[in-house]
């Protein structure tokens, strides 16, 4: 498989600790957002939002959006699973993923920064205050709920430490106070002591200008 | 089951239209978010983000996030099925849905445009350029995807249907020109025309102040 990829972006992210996690085969193709590559004819015509990540399959056929990215690769390479077989359970941890996949990630995605700043003309200091606002939001309903134990959902790695531990890197990134968030931090450090999440970290990419 | 909704919430129209389509017994429980009924100490006690819709199964249990919950009642009623069993295809449908999910609606959310004037005062036409522009950006990638056959999918509807009409029903509400995505207008239609997307309608529900 390919992944089209940016080093900091976390829907990209998510992705690479499932494929490291699952062992599947794959190499990285860097798609530089800040030069703006992404919004060119040719990555457009496998990605028509002009997003990344997308994924290429071994025989060409083209996915968008990391969520149904990981559904699909949860499907076809069930061996290490990262739901619960129980649909209640598998409820709960999907319920945790989408809080951050709609609710926190996209509010504060670089394009939506990038209208904030060009056409509504904020400041540096209400973009971060934006940035902060809509993580702690996220942040404060997950907290409790969270097993930590040591993952979010219990002692193995489920679909809701993918999508968690990207989201914990851009609250650091910009320097969100975590203090009031114990358990998340622990399953920070958890899930980052594991190679396939190891690997996947934005400094450790090819493209990483870190 | 027990839908916590509000007539005018786009995720919990989402809910309300995969219980009529699998024909799954379950009344609603209205949720004021105008009046900040879903911030109150009561509701947040069953969805600790103060968002609808929560859905309440027979045995107590409680689901928050609709991505979650439409998963859920995949699974455990697959009779009337909302997705391929072609894994391949299901991710397609799933990539439309999260199109809307992730990419349009959380950003054009009433707590986002809520912020936008309550903390950053933009203007009432700023205000609505945002809400268009973050609706067109979806739409105009999403609409050559799109069979419109007569569904987003094909001959069946899907769960991308689920996440289509409630969007389109955001964007007439707030007068967005449609005349570009003739695909997903035909959808529209042909959705509509089955009671269970009728029924589903917020102009339907025991709360609409339409």
């Amino acid at each position: 498989m390919e992944l089209f990829t940016y080093f900091r972006s976390s829907a990209a992210y998510r992705v690479r600790i499932a494929l490291n996690l699952k062992g599947i085969k794959h190499r990285l193709t860097p798609v530089n957002l800040l030069s703006g590559e992404n919004l060119g004819d040719a990555y457009k015509t496998i990605n028509p939002q002009g997003l990344v990540p997308t994924l290429k399959l071994d025989d060409g056929r083209l996915l968008t959006q990391s969520t149904a990215m990981l559904e699909y690769l949860e499907a076809e390479y069930p061996a290490i699973a990262l739901l619960p077989a129980n649909h209640y359970e598998a409820a709960r941890v999907r319920a945790w993923a989408n809080l951050i996949a709609c609710d926190i990630h996209p509010v504060d995605n670089l394009r939506v920064l990038k209208y904030l700043k060009g056409t509504l003309n904020v400041s540096d200091d209400e973009k971060t205050a934006w940035y902060h606002h809509w993580i702690q939001e996220g942040f404060r309903a997950l907290e409790p709920e969270l097993a930590a134990a040591p993952y979010c959902h219990g002692s193995e790695v489920t679909l809701a430490d993918l999508y968690l531990i990207p989201q914990v890197y851009n609250a650091l990134r910009f320097n969100l106070d975590m203090s009031a968030y114990p358990k998340i931090q622990s399953i920070w450090e958890a899930c980052n002591a594991l190679p396939a999440f190891d690997a996947a970290r934005p400094e450790n990419q090819p493209d990483s200008t870190i």
